[in-house]
């Protein structure tokens, strides 16, 4: 089919490659004039605007929009709607938050405009050549474009997960346990790093990676990792984190839900941003109140 | 080669048959005289005890031990060395502390004995048709029988990790993870079980088994048991553990490594065994003690 693409950055252009790869015909449009100009090396038809892209596909178009969460969101559908044809499709396959997403589907309908939730995972080489979706919205809606998603996913890479937001909040859920999982194997390599043992990280992971019970994506790309640098020198241990960690604990917090190796697991990432840390600080000044014990000095 | 095999237990019978397949003369020897028989009906070679064992095999045999981790592994060692000429092979293929294969490794080789660790991943599926091992001893040895490992193992599914006591303690950290991983998941689940969404775990572990991020075994084992039942209506949450998990905490406080996650993870365990907990109680009682708040009563 002949579909808009907006957001053109590193997931938004492998997908949009991935969908020229299965024979659609893509017109992209992005704030970047050059990825636009690189896109067209790819073979996608570029356009201008909102307006150019519109005028460019037929006249009930489906848009993708592949852009940062928040408001560029809310920004690029206030564009579109206004030039819509009641019975276009938006698509917002960012990591939105899943109460914007069920406010965006309604603001949509009301306009009669359709509205589809779609969560991605697989990162890069996903996007790029068989991704991972978690569709909300009308079930008829992605009936109608379920072949988008069979050529964008890998087999069985796929699902409707409910009415809109739903797909955003699997999303969510997704990327909390990825928190917890990722963490957990920072913490397994952080006890083999300071073992009395010299381990080979990198031969660790790949024999994890293989016929374990923890076997799976993150282990082998914790073995990329360690190919590179079995100390993992050329980079630091701050880490960033996008979002999606925290609503997944308002989420558990609004519904009741006890989950520490989540929390913990952002919890440690805000930990590892500071060199020092003022509660680390308060408890060595009340140990040395208490106890005179001893406290390591600011030489600077 | 021909080896003994002592411990016919579920991994022990499963790595049994595995052997057979590829080809071994396997003499095995387990306290219960039916797993024995049964062994013989898969075409092992039965015996009756530690003398019978050794008698059956070559004069310096290598004898698999896959028998519970603790007394009984040094009952079985204790058995096992006075019989043994120098130059037998020992094997603890079980979930030993790496402590006590440190100590019963200096004891089998003042002996004249070899000893090797080695930690089994992959579930009762791995043992049977190919697991991961994780191998600690002389590496010369490690060599001598790496034909074994290869042929108990999935391809690149095996590692020499360094000398005694190398093996479990990579195998105790690959359990601690495990915990984390799998807490992670729970946690998880529970969010999307009590969401403002109708959500099919089966269908989202399937979703998430194929393309995400966090694809690997277990989801695919958590879609496997929400095929069974999508509320897990068939069992309770406690959750037993079986050491690995404490032994990695206590390995992270000798080294003095933050693990909050893989910590949360067993300490829910603990607490998932008990309808109520004392600590809850302290708190509700406290609740009430300061701020007049209500608590449940007892009933009985």
């Amino acid at each position: 089919m002949k579909i808009g693409f907006i957001g053109l950055g590193k997931m938004g252009m492998s997908m949009v490659e991935n969908l020229l790869d299965h024979g659609h015909e893509v017109v992209v449009y992005d704030l970047s004039h050059s990825l636009v100009e690189h896109a067209t090396t790819r073979g996608a038809e570029g356009s201008s605007g909102p307006e150019d892209l519109i005028a460019r596909l037929p006249e009930y178009p489906v848009i993708w929009m592949m852009v940062p969460a928040g408001d560029a969101v809310d920004g690029t559908l206030d564009a579109l709607l206004p030039l819509l044809n009641q019975g276009s499709c938006v698509i917002d396959g960012g990591n939105s938050h899943y109460r914007d997403t069920m406010r965006r589907a309604e603001y949509a309908s009301a306009r009669g405009v359709h509205y589809l939730d779609v969560g991605t995972s697989g990162g890069l080489d996903g996007a790029r050549n068989g991704a991972c979706m978690m569709i909300g919205g009308k079930e008829e809606m992605f009936r109608n474009l379920e072949q988008l998603f069979t050529d964008l996913c890998v087999p069985d890479g796929y699902g409707y997960m409910g009415s809109s937001g739903a797909g955003h909040f699997v999303k969510m859920v997704h990327n909390g346990i990825e928190y917890g999982m990722m963490q957990a194997i920072g913490e397994g390599f952080d006890i083999l790093e300071t073992a009395p043992f010299d381990f080979d990280h990198k031969a660790i992971a790949r024999v994890w990676s293989n016929g374990s019970v923890i076997r799976g994506w993150l282990m082998e790309l914790a073995g990329q990792a360690f190919e590179k640098d079995g100390k993992l020198g050329y980079l630091s241990g701050s880490i960033a984190d996008s979002g999606e960690g925290r609503w997944t604990i308002e989420a558990a917090m609004d519904q009741n839900v006890s989950i520490p190796v989540i929390a913990n697991a952002l919890f440690r990432r805000y930990r590892s941003r500071s060199e020092e840390n003022f509660s680390d600080k308060v408890v060595a000044a009340l140990r040395h109140e208490f106890g005179g014990h001893g406290y390591v000095s600011r030489t600077s």
